[in-house]
């Protein structure tokens, strides 16, 4: 299992990738390679496939006049012809002259000898396949040889083998079993969340167990926008037990012996326990550093204002992007407390990344004189509060404009839930680091990279201060984080409705206030950067909801 | 017919609408009264709808649970109890343990006496139906007594009627006919773009004229979000003429007499032609104005630079909202020339809206002087013009968060295609309003806005200069526009490929500097406000590029 990191759209890279994972396996004297759903092109690549109304009968594009698709497919032919020796299966996009299909096709001596299309085209949270595929009408197992011995291996794609989960009809692993396959592969691209490896788990070795069949998983690895695949490909023998499992997070080639019909029982692996913090963590880590990678980014830029959630997208981008690469910046003003300050000044310290302090107050001043003609008269309030968060945004803006780089935004979950954040403010940056940690989630993250790093480079103090935006004289949170905070998963990741959220405890004031708030905060969110997904529903992708609303439930 | 204009998530208000044109129809001695598609929950509902892995088996929440789809159905149910001697046919969300259908309730003598589902389900640009419903198995026609007549009624809804159009398999209105329909009607939330009247008209006459039967088309009305449904429902006889047509983008009460079977031809009435301009224009007139009454805001602030984009926005916002709720925001900084700043004002004047201006040198001063330990031996470059764009973003959004109101984005789609704008300045604001207009086209609608108000508020001057952002001395757009903005549309559009625009005859260097353009800017079209589609393709929600993407094509 060839548990790879391709990139989006590079398919002469992605595919000289699959070669090199060829070698490997061939050196490593393997009969058979697998590779992840979509290895050629990178998993999603959306409107880069045309979409229905382009194509025929509806419009007028052919299939074969798409840039994208052609190159992919040649690529795949090519790559047939070039790995000799050692049979493959390999994800990628096929069409006829109306339909596009996500597909797998087996190559074997120097060519193509068969290709298989996805069933079940998952559609829901960040899955939009029904938009450009047509799903396959039946596969057969395809039979290839090994080692002198004819097998019947049967290949499905990802959500093929989710049949029992999700509640399809189709039972195609079953079908694949029912019509003779001795060895299921499932090419995967499956994101992380912070709950999924469980399930994949259970899943697999249910099928196994019960149509008495090894299954081969293999899971893209790498981040992509808003998705982190994990890896950890697993091999599961007849009985349903662990006979491989591939690295989390990583690249791998994962080694198997298997012996058809099964003589002797494998012996099981144990499936790595992580802490939830520790995937966490690392998820984001390896979200960000392929975004930076990916586009060619090196440096980064984060405002740091000695609170936990901008510590923790220091802590985070530090291990991603190396300490050189990251640049904290303190934007101090006229309400900032000298225990901020300190604390940002700290943090860099300790990280060895590179800081600097640029005083707002001045910029501030020349605002307020500005607008003073249509602001007299006026109170202080959120107006000029939100311009303070603006500055900010400006200055981290204008320095990876000059100097080069990326601006990593610092909002946690729970804030864009509630909108307690400022629009092309502290909601400015490349990518929303931690959009998808509740702000419960962001003290733990911390907490659990101190512990890992052995330091102490997250200030204590970071973790013990009231929450502030520090916008105007003793400004704190008015939320009380310990229960918004899962009160608020509750509503994103559960769909509970207010009479839910009233009879599980949560008060009524309160729920109503935070479901207004989720409702009246969609237009922040819809101009929010991309969030790196780490739960089962993150804002972004996956979250479509209306601006216009007027829904009270 | 009752082209009514709901708003999202309003189903109380929206089922008191849909009784009042019952009231109406009534009064008018209707027998049958027909509305849009989803006329109670409005269109789109998206994820206020529950996604499929929340449902069962998938997940635990039964439609049931769903507060949005339960008063939707009690709403639909109370409604059919409170009307009583007409027949009405509703557009609803009918859901079972499992599914939810896009569906159609007949209600007849106080009760709900059929329902069917539809059967086509779009899912393809802005539509995204498959993630939420799924599909009628088959549909019967409703027998109805009218004037002690029985009538087979064949209901269907809006895709149900594009089956040869799309090129689905299922022949929905065909089988409704053959199973003995004598008029069909189709419930649709169809949104407007440039180009769909004539189609809509086309395949209504020549479904009608082929299967000989009348056909009752309802389209909805209003803004949602980036959509605009226009209106403009269609009744066609028997032998596919057309016998009444409903307004353009304002709500109506359409009347027509049919007797069946057709004893004598009925009399036909022209198509309204309209101005490709007036069209586009009004467009985004109701675009804006049901925004902000469906969001409760009232006024608006627009950044008048004195240039085509800005005074073009003033001209829909003035019409959309009135005079007195619009402000023009000068921002002149020591860059900006002097006829900038006049035309900005002789528009303000021109059309009565409020004025104000707030140079922003000081500002800029201020920032540079901040910024100048980072920014010392950095030549003047794009962070130093995106700063002063991004003042200009943050004093609308003081004033607009001081005062009350939305700031409008005055960016055109040429300049988001090619990354011509700056995130966080001139792309701030509640709503992109012509980011679906080329440049080309922002000169026609404000040609076209100048003579149908008889006025040249517009000043001339406005057309006749070289577009410029006035961020740096003698600074000018690096584009001819001319040519590259119907480039534009024909990658955007078209999806026409680098080879194939070439052989079109468009410079390959020009090409190449195209698509690279429009991909490198995908990042900050994520982050863009929603953009009014008036186009077959605008970017938004009917865009799903990726933001990491190696495709060069």
């Amino acid at each position: 299992m060839a548990q790879i990191n391709p990139t989006m759209g590079d398919i002469v890279g992605n595919t000289e990738l699959i070669r090199e994972y060829c070698k490997k396996a061939q050196e490593a004297k393997a009969d058979l390679v697998i590779f992840p759903e979509m290895a050629v092109t990178g998993y999603p690549p959306n409107d880069l496939l045309p979409p229905h109304e382009v194509r025929p009968p509806a419009g007028n594009r052919k299939p074969d006049q798409e840039p994208f698709l052609r190159d992919n497919k040649q690529s795949l032919t090519d790559l047939a012809h070039q790995v000799n020796g050692i049979t493959t299966i390999v994800g990628f996009v096929d069409y006829d002259e109306t339909h596009l299909y996500n597909s797998a096709a087996v190559t074997h001596n120097g060519k193509v000898s068969s290709v298989i299309h996805k069933t079940l085209l998952p559609t829901y949270d960040v899955f939009d396949e029904l938009r450009y595929f047509t799903p396959a009408q039946s596969n057969l197992p395809a039979t290839i040889q090994i080692r002198g011995q004819e097998i019947k291996l049967g290949t499905s794609i990802c959500e093929d083998i989710w049949d029992e989960e999700i509640g399809y009809g189709i039972k195609v692993v079953d079908n694949l079993c029912s019509r003779g396959a001795q060895i299921i592969v499932n090419l995967n691209a499956s994101p992380f969340h912070d709950k999924i490896r469980e399930v994949r788990l259970r899943i697999l070795r249910k099928k196994a167990n019960r149509l008495h069949v090894p299954i081969f998983y293999v899971n893209m690895v790498g981040g992509q926008d808003e998705l982190v695949f994990d890896g950890e490909s697993l091999a599961i023998d007849a009985v349903g037990r662990i006979i491989a499992v591939g690295r989390q997070f990583e690249e791998d080639l994962i080694l198997t012996e298997l012996t058809i019909p099964d003589s002797e029982p494998s012996k099981e692996m144990t499936f790595p326990s992580y802490h939830r913090e520790k995937e966490m963590f690392n998820a984001l880590v390896l979200g960000v550093r392929d975004y930076f990678r990916k586009t060619g980014f090196r440096q980064s830029f984060i405002g740091l204002s000695g609170g936990i959630d901008s510590s923790l997208v220091a802590a985070v981008a530090y291990r991603a992007l190396g300490k050189e690469n990251v640049t904290g910046v303190s934007m101090p003003s006229q309400f900032s407390s000298e225990h901020s300050k300190e604390d940002a000044q700290t943090l860099a310290t300790k990280l060895g990344i590179k800081f600097i302090s640029i005083p707002i107050e001045p910029i501030f001043t020349a605002f307020e004189g500005q607008l003073e003609p249509q602001f007299k008269g006026y109170p202080f309030d959120v107006a000029d509060e939100n311009l303070q968060s603006r500055i900010r945004g400006s200055v981290l803006m204008a320095l990876s404009n000059k100097l080069g780089g990326l601006v990593l935004a610092t909002g946690n979950k729970t804030e864009l839930a509630l909108g307690y954040s400022t629009l092309y403010g502290d909601m400015s940056g490349g990518l929303e680091v931690i959009g998808d940690v509740s702000k419960t989630e962001v003290y733990e993250l911390a907490r659990y990279f101190n512990e890992s790093a052995g330091s102490s480079a997250i200030p204590e103090r970071c973790f013990k201060k009231v929450p502030s935006a520090e916008l105007r004289p003793d400004q704190f949170d008015p939320f009380d984080y310990s229960v918004v905070s899962p009160l608020v998963d509750e509503v994103i990741e559960n769909r509970l409705s207010r009479s839910e959220l009233i009879q599980r405890g949560y008060d009524k004031a309160l729920v109503e206030n935070t479901l207004d708030r989720i409702k009246n905060a969609e237009y922040k969110r819809r101009q929010a950067p991309p969030t790196i997904k780490i739960t089962k529903k993150a804002f972004g992708l996956g979250w479509k909801m209306p601006i216009v609303n007027q829904f009270t439930g």
